[in-house]
């Protein structure tokens, strides 16, 4: 159809390519380039005139670059005729200031998503939100795919003979591993981090069986990796034979790679909702692409068809 | 008055003081930070529930670092109840991207302003636009300060007695070089650059006498100093005695340090609407502060005076 176009900006320019490879289409031809005073600029070079156009931009690191590319280009698509403006945003930077914890906190994940609106958005396609809530502060059509049929299919060919766990690296995250847990047909277990007093170091109780067997740690995200090499550290000292780990959005910022090098981990599975500079692909690290997903997603956007069904 | 707030953020600390300091106010307290992954993060320490709010911050480099410390403050404003948000921006970045001057092209100028107003903004206070239409791009009151005068009071202590020739770097700078002629109650000149054949060196003449004057060379921008520094030479060549250059905002990135420092300007003016960091503080540089025209402003502003007569 040559009605539908598919744009990379600059936060994942692999995995765009291999979207539209997945589609059957060429990449829209676009350059997004700064200014000598760092202002971005964006010549789209093609007419996309009455088209329906996926862009493709993650707003990882560095977040607020890619986060302004994002809005340039949906002014400048908005400005040149766009039919349809369709944001593909594998990874939704922000997702962890979504409530008022404190008095005074902004809510920068609504704040984003009324950006997005406001410079002309007309549909988000995105993949796991930190909390499903999110879907809420958009007006727009949103359509929220799972990383967690692809993180599935990964450990279902490694056919680990022994007896798997997968375990939940605290308690806002044990819908996620019972997902998993239901594709791979195993039990579940949590961490269950617990201070017995003020200024003193947290306890860490594991609710569940994990005596002897492989655990399979699941997060959303891994940011700093603090949390997940504890996990790991304590399911070992609890007597799991083999700790593996896995996550859709692979932050890895600051100390993140060191502490999983050191680790106890013996692989991190991760999705290439964010792209990996050469210096975090550490031989421990396994990236799968969601190229397939985010592609057949556009297919049946763009067809009108469910993509609900994605997930059978 | 404690219902008025003044907050600056991170791209004019020093400013913002002066500022406070000649409304005689304290600065609000309040901590603008990165997370590990490079996300922002501010507090407001202090209530600022039923007040007027003050927001200091230019859009200068890293505009998009301060575009969206601006936006994120203002969404933690309003959900705090600030009775009004009102923004100093000293320097509008992407004030250049104002129009399409090509098929396809954003106008981030007006996408900006489109953004201060989703997160809630519900005043701008600004110095020298680029263009003065930018002004018709909010549709909340906007105040728009001028330089001039700044710029003409210092030449005006100087005393200079020699002729003097206030020279804009090319046509669209007119008005401008005309406003500081009739301070300083000299001529105007202007610098005409034509291309005679395509693919040959633009020729640079001179409309105006300045054979043996002190020529004042003004602009709103300088920013990687080519046109600037160029317009400097063709003066020198056509007799002008010595060159001085003046402009409200110093971007001054890429070679623009070097071009000024090998230059036959002899001084160049600026504001503080930009933060020099100490590497461009050269000797040739003189900065001249805002903030008593921006502190004026605000208190003309909140008693609710009209500004303009500020510039008379
Ligand atoms: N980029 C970030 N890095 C680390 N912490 C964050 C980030 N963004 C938000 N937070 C904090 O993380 C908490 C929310 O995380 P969670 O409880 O996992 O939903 C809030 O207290 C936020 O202040
Ligand atoms: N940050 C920038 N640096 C250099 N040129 C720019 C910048 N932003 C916009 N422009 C270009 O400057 C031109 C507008 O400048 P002017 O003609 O002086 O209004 C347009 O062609 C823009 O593409």
């Amino acid at each position: 159809d040559p009605n539908l176009k598919v744009f990379s900006l600059n936060s994942n320019r692999e995995l765009a390519a291999e979207i539209a490879n997945f589609i059957g289409v060429e990449l829209g031809k676009c350059s997004v380039q700064r200014f000598s005073d760092g202002e971005i600029t964006i010549n789209i070079e093609e007419s996309i005139r009455g088209c329906d156009v996926y862009v493709i931009q993650s707003t990882s690191s560095p977040v607020n670059e890619h986060l302004m590319e994002l809005l340039i280009m949906i002014d400048a698509l908005k400005r040149a005729s766009a039919k349809t403006i369709n944001i593909v945003m594998p990874y939704y930077g922000y997702a962890r200031q979504d409530r008022k914890a404190r008095a005074r906190e902004p809510i920068t994940a609504k704040l984003t998503a009324d950006l997005l609106e406001t410079a002309g958005a007309t549909r988000v396609i995105t993949l796991d939100l930190h909390a499903p809530q999110i879907q809420g502060f958009f007006d727009m059509p949103i359509d929220h795919l799972m990383g967690v049929p692809i993180l599935s299919e990964y450990f279902k060919k490694k056919a680990m003979n022994e007896d798997v766990v997968i375990v939940s690296p605290d308690h806002g995250g044990v819908t996620r591993a019972r997902k998993l847990a239901e594709r791979l047909k195993a039990p579940i277990a949590i961490i269950d981090k617990r201070r017995p007093k003020p200024n003193v170091a947290e306890v860490m109780n594991i609710v569940g069986h994990i005596d002897g067997k492989v655990a399979i740690l699941i997060d959303d995200i891994i940011d700093t990796a603090g949390t997940i090499t504890l996990a790991a550290n304590a399911l070992i000292e609890h007597g799991a034979s083999e700790v593996y780990a896995c996550c859709t959005h692979p932050v890895l910022s600051g100390p993140a790679i060191d502490r999983i090098k050191n680790s106890t981990i013996k692989e991190l599975v991760v999705t290439n909702s964010i792209t990996l500079p050469e210096e975090k692909k550490i031989d421990k690290i396994v990236q799968l692409s969601v190229a397939p997903l985010i592609g057949e997603a556009i297919i049946r956007v763009h067809e009108e068809q469910s993509v609900s069904t994605l997930f059978d």
